[in-house]
């Protein structure tokens, strides 16, 4: 499809917008949403003609990109049939969802409860794990996000939280590794990982284990930084959890679905939650959904006793139906394995490529379809190219970054001074090859403000 | 449509159910989900023939009923177009909704945050009223229901609260009116609604106006009783607020669009909230949706200093466009005027009528379609048919007077001793009184319990 300018429709949406939508995380007269008009494959476009490769996936959902024919037909014929239902009912849509999830889901986790979106399947996640064990804390990670809801955004590391923190009970933080800015002063990926197990290990201990209902952590942490753990971090986190009786959770809203190039991050690491947390990838955001994956020995706590959680729309079968067809279409068409080899072969060698000529990108990690550049003022000093949560003339070169980005046809991804590489795991290679000429082009701006 | 016996296809639904959905505010082994083969207008059915007229509205949210074809349409429509796109953009859809629902909502409440569902709404509406006041707390009542995620479910006054209830900080619960078991020792509505606003303000001096960010009430008290409050009761309430500088939240989750037979229930009581939530009823559930239509004043606070909350599907576009269907289809039918005079000339006579035959008939109580029959084993006393959350045998009466309802072709809205009359705000006369016929055949099962 090829965008049709029509600027006097967009300035109408936009009047519209201006006069009564209030945006998230925004002061809302500082901001100029611009108008879309159309989107499809792995990218969108404006009313004015612009046309845009999207390496965000609007917030890491789209992974099979936008308007997959197959799944917008599965919704028109969901539509037609029933397009909702209550959901203290067995109806085929929830049922084929929650079957097709746990097929895939790691271990025993075979039970799902669906929910809208990831805020409320981490809320529920951490009411079964502190009803399971019966102990108050949940640990999380700095450097971390689990949704804007008032127990989720507690339990998340990064800034978004801090309005809203105001002590939250029951949650306490802990530093998860990150090897290239080390607070371990580790210089191997090992040693980080040896070093954050312990103090993983001391954080329980000296918090009480007794008081850990869970330890939440996203498989591989995602808007904070694409920090992919170290061999054996999971694992030993794992471990604690077994020797302490804490329930391990893995936030996979957004990891899951074929964004790291397995159905599940945990996959890659060989472990098993007793509860995953996932949204976003799990029906690409055509309709919203989400849930938590359940383990036997959790759901088994709920057998005979009321589990005292719900919500008006679990399991709604609009999203069920996009749940069944994105995931067949992922299964039919290879999507995962395409989002493995073409991070591989094409992503990744590309990015560090880039990152050889322009002395702002500072470190390349990531995995599948989930990159991160962190990008630096200085490479020696690894000093971030912005300061922590910058804003306005703080923020400006991240800002010349973005605006060379969108100049050259490429909507990027930025949080704080990163770019995250995160297209539709669908994309083409040509379209990746495509995305990386203009980040080419958007990291020269980046340079000028190294020193 | 007629229900086409499939016990097959049942069969399968049912056994993948039991195997992979975990369901809300259940044990999971003690349920037995019937499974739902269709659904239209005020009607589903299943998949050995029986078909039920749906006194429930699902969980009191098919306002419209299932599958009407405009809205099924429109659904269709904005599919094949744009089925999603990321919050921070300005999109047809979600400008259109927007500008629809500030429309109807009452006074300056004219920007519109979208959410995923009620409990989401619920909490970022007391997000904005903390930080709009700087204060801590906020006041719910008891007999309330406000949500499932951890702030909203510790705002809520029903028994759901009590597992997740750790003594959340911020949150303070008082009685709202309920002539019918006054605490209040009152004999006029005139009477409890004083001392009700008497008990409010007192709860307030007492807890210190200065920490008191909001006040939260269901318009409308729905899932806790339909307790239509007094004359003056809410305006009074108004007035506390702006006494104290308190932000006054209406949950319309329940009450809003066409339930109680205006756009909001506000509107009964010519009063304006400084915060509006919604959901349900906004897009008949046909996609999840819900929101916080928000006021001027409090709209300011985050012109220019950024809103701390979002969410991935902040104004989904497939959401959305099912609300302007929705709501244009409400318009153009007069689906609330309908409410409204099928409320007062056929349900209300019809359950006033029951009451005079049924000992088992404490209280006849609502407006619009928004009606309960508050069971109770002798009149004189105003015993309860059932103990306050009974469970098991104690609930013995009850599961005899749903079944008898199901007996006779009727799906019930059963809570504690209460029945709900809550079915789709488009049903006709003669399904009306089809369901109030089948009601006086459950009401006779009740019966035999009174004393
Ligand atoms: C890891 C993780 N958890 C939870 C969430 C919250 O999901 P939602 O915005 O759908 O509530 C997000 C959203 O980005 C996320 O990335
Ligand atoms: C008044 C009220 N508020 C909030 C909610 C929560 O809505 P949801 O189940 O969509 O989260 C409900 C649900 O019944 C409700 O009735």
């Amino acid at each position: 499809m090829t965008p049709q300018p029509n600027p006097q429709v967009g300035a109408a949406v936009k009047a519209a917008d201006r006069a009564h939508v209030f945006h998230s995380w925004s002061a809302q007269e500082l901001i100029d949403p611009p108008a879309i008009a159309g989107a499809e494959g792995a990218y969108f476009w404006d009313y004015d003609g612009n046309r845009y490769l999207d390496f965000t996936s609007g917030l890491v959902y789209t992974n099979i990109g936008y308007q997959h024919p197959k799944v917008v037909a599965a919704i028109q014929e969901q539509a037609a049939t029933m397009t909702t239902f209550a959901p203290a009912f067995a109806v085929e849509a929830r049922s084929e969802a929650a079957r097709l999830i746990a097929e895939r889901t790691p271990g025993d986790l075979d039970k799902i409860f669906f929910t809208n979106a990831g805020a409320d399947a981490v809320e529920h996640a951490t009411r079964m794990a502190r009803l399971h064990t019966g102990r108050p804390k949940v640990l999380s990670a700095y450097r971390s996000y689990h949704g804007g809801t008032h127990q989720a955004i507690n339990l998340t590391g990064d800034p978004r939280r801090w309005a809203s923190d105001t002590g939250a009970a029951g949650v306490v933080r802990f530093w998860a590794p990150f090897l290239y800015r080390s607070r371990f002063y580790a210089e191997t990926e090992q040693q980080e990982c040896e070093r954050a197990l312990q103090h993983l290990e001391d954080t329980i201990v000296f918090e009480g284990p007794q008081t850990v209902a869970a330890i939440i952590l996203e498989t591989v942490p995602g808007t904070a930084g694409i920090m992919v753990p170290p061999p054996g971090y999971l694992a030993g986190v794992r471990a604690l959890c077994d020797k302490y009786g804490i329930v391990f959770i893995l936030d996979e809203v957004m990891a899951g679905f074929g964004r790291t190039g397995e159905w599940f991050a945990a996959d890659l690491f060989d472990v098993t939650p007793d509860l995953l947390t996932f949204a976003k990838g799990v029906n690409s955001g055509y309709v919203p959904l989400g849930g938590v994956a359940i383990s036997r020995k959790i759901a088994e706590t709920f057998a005979e006793r009321p589990y005292p959680g719900g919500l008006t729309y679990s399991g709604h079968p609009l999203a069920c139906a996009a749940a069944v067809a994105t995931i067949n279409v992922m299964a039919e068409e290879g999507v995962v394995e395409h989002a493995a080899n073409l991070g591989a072969c094409v992503i990744e060698p590309g990015l560090r490529e880039l990152a050889e000529r322009h002395p702002s990108v500072g470190e390349v990690r990531g995995v599948g379809m989930f990159w991160a550049l962190e990008l630096v003022r200085n490479r020696e000093t690894r000093e971030p190219l912005v300061p922590y949560n910058a804003t306005g003339d703080a923020n400006a070169p991240m800002a010349a970054f973005g605006a060379a980005a969108k100049k050259n046809g490429l909507w990027p991804f930025i949080n704080m001074n990163r770019t995250h590489v995160v297209p539709a795991c669908t994309i083409t290679e040509t379209e990746a090859k495509e995305g990386l000429a203009a980040l080419d082009a958007a990291l020269s701006a980046a340079d000028e403000h190294t020193v």
